[in-house]
């Protein structure tokens, strides 16, 4: 059997996945939202964590990490595989979950039958990329900003005003708006309300 | 036989949602994205439109009101009812949803068994609302920008400047800063971008 966690924000579809995936004969499915998913896969000790990115998104990035390995600290005998619900939209995300070592990558676009094949592919020891992906992936590789941007970019996205930025990240307010200056120039945006709708859009931040 | 169309823009998902109803003896499901939805319901004649209101954001509201209206210019003997998937956090998807007169509104927390209920109350000509929105729909009810307001707010939030906002509505750019201000201080934000942010994320623009 192969136990299955799967991670996504709304009960109704996460639910009605679950049973999807629950009727294959060797598949064995508990379903939690992201709060509380690090310490279910603790408990429920999976061998493939199936997450959804677009809701991991609401949380930043930590979840996805954290995920597989609150799963490994509880000493099974290896630590999860990560299978990650993904779309092209948003390479950002894609790049994110790169980051976080995920092994499985199933576009939303597809079917539950694509999603069931990546689950058995990563149990052993496979990796499984949905090809209709690869246009996500190039536009992930080809992502603009450089981490300090990125920091910037992630507090004006909260909310944060420039004295606020440059209290955070220890820089200059005169810092602060030529990196804000060079994250519009980058992303093609008109201004900075428009760079933060253009980088939460593809999911940089 | 109980018609269902279900409007859902992430594949994987409408199709184990669809594929569920589907199992009901009394439930005909056919399943599309948003794009292309209207036209989906002037040939699939649907009883009951099922609508996710988070994906319908994307597109504005527009679609939400088209999709029963195209299906009532069919000929159908009586217009389709619309059942929207919805949720507490944002009040102001619920607001659009009510004025574009759904019948059902079925909380995304809840299971699938519950969307079957309202599907079927809805067809016999009862409204359908899930309990636990109840504070959703207080919170719509106090919504606190007006329309003016929400017309300012909806083009900043796409990036506009202050000048295009203003050249579009036919305003002074002093109006528009007047506007813009009022909304920050309604929304209790910290400033512009911080507005944009809490707005979206209620569902008001």
């Amino acid at each position: 059997m192969i136990r299955v966690l799967l991670v996504h924000d709304t009960c109704l579809m996460r639910s009605v996945l679950a049973e999807r995936l629950d009727r294959e004969p060797d598949l064995e499915v508990v379903h939690t939202a992201w709060p509380g998913a690090a310490a279910r896969a603790r408990t429920a000790r999976p061998d493939v964590c199936v997450a959804d990115l677009d809701c991991s998104d609401s949380y930043g990035m930590a979840p996805l990490a954290d995920l597989c390995e609150q799963a490994a600290r509880a000493g099974t005998a290896r630590p999860p595989r990560l299978v990650v619900l993904a779309s092209t939209q948003r390479p950002g995300l894609l790049r994110r979950a790169a980051e976080a070592q995920a092994a499985g990558y199933v576009d939303k676009a597809s079917t539950a039958a694509q999603l069931i094949r990546a689950i058995r592919e990563v149990v052993a020891g496979k990796r499984f990329v949905d090809e209709s992906l690869g246009f996500g992936f190039l536009r992930a590789a080809e992502m603009p900003l450089t981490q300090r941007e990125l920091s910037v970019l992630a507090l004006a996205a909260r909310g944060a005003s420039i004295a606020e930025i440059a209290g955070s990240l220890h820089l200059s307010r005169g810092t602060v708006r030529n990196y804000m200056a060079a994250i519009t120039r980058k992303t093609g945006a008109r201004n900075r309300v428009d760079a933060i709708r253009i980088s939460q859009g593809e999911g940089w931040v």
